[in-house]
This record gives C-alpha cells, structure tokens and sequence, in this order.
C-alpha cells in the first residue's frame, strides 16, 4: 500500500472485445447494464446514440475505466469493448456475458 | 453501394492505443480533440470523469466510434484507446498524435 493506492491498482488495461449477432440497441443496453452491474463495475456515465438510417453507439464511464457497444445492422453485428484496470471484474464480466443468450460470430 | 452504405463501410473495427507519460486531463482533453478534429473524426458526445483523489476519464462518442483516455497519476502514465471503424481516419489520428509532445511510454 501507498498513499491508500492497493498493490494490484498498477496501471495496466485489460480487454474483452466481442462481436456478437445481437443488434437491437436497448436490448444490449440492458445486457451489458446487467452484466456490468454483476460483474461489480461502478457506472459513473453514460452516453448513447442512435444513427441514422441505423446504428447504435452506447459507452459507460466506469470507475475500473469503460464499455462500449457499436452496431453494425447492415451487417447484422455488433461489436462489444471493454476495457478496464480490473483484470478479476473483466474476468468476471467475460464469464456472465456468455450465457446471456448474445450470440458470439465474426 | 447498397442502401447508401459505402462499399467501405464494411463493419470492422480498427484500434489505436498507446501509453503516454502526460497526465494532465486538461492538456489531454485538448490534444485528443485537437487530434480528432484533424483526422476528420465527427465528435457526437463526450463525457468526463476527475477521480479523487486523483486520475481522470474521458471518452468521446464518435461518428466512427469512440475514443478514450484514462490517467493514472501513480504511475504518471495514461492510456489512449481510439476504436474505429474508418481505417483511414485511425491512420490519421496515429499519424496526427505523434509530433505533439506526447511521449510515449510503456
């Protein structure tokens, strides 16, 4: 310990990405609102975006750094990226994302 | 061309990161929007976070995804993560960023 700071905050960022065949906005949005909230991050922000003709953009500011999803309707894919400071909560978070019915693809 | 979709919209996300030894959110802030305006990023949001008792968050939704610095002061070093689907434009920025004073550290 220095200064309150524990031993394994050492600055390091590690990444989960995922392209998954889900692309309804609100219903990553709870996914990923439910998975994050599991996997114990803090939400500090939020912000969302709808594209048009289509497209969905939302990134959560999260205390052990951020999430992000990007649709791509066209394509029928979207594109999951979290990248945090907390290697066991990242763990975690790839570990309750799975089973959630978002369908992994390329 | 299909709906209007350029052929090259062709959902792919590129990304940038890099570790740099600035910590000043200020100075960071305005350097990655200086850097994103150059490379011709469209910035649609943006949301800031100042940790206590230190540290700091920024990320900006772009029309090309997202863009995300954080700040860790203990170790005098910050992370920079560009994630874009516009390959060109992630060239650009990498090109841009460089000659800017921001040293580049690991």
């Amino acid at each position: 310990m220095e200064d309150g700071i524990p031993i394994d905050m050492k600055a390091a960022i590690y990444s989960y990405n995922v392209w998954v065949g889900e692309v309804d906005g609100n219903r990553l949005r709870d996914l990923l609102d439910f998975t994050l909230y599991r996997a114990g991050f803090e939400v500090l922000n939020f912000m969302e975006h709808h594209f048009e003709p289509q497209g969905y953009t939302a990134i959560w500011l999260l205390s052990e750094s951020h999430l992000a999803v990007h649709t791509f309707p066209e394509e029928a894919k979207a594109y999951i990226e979290l990248s945090s400071c907390n290697k066991t909560k990242n763990a975690l978070f790839a570990e309750i994302i799975s089973p959630l019915g978002i369908k992994e693809v390329r």
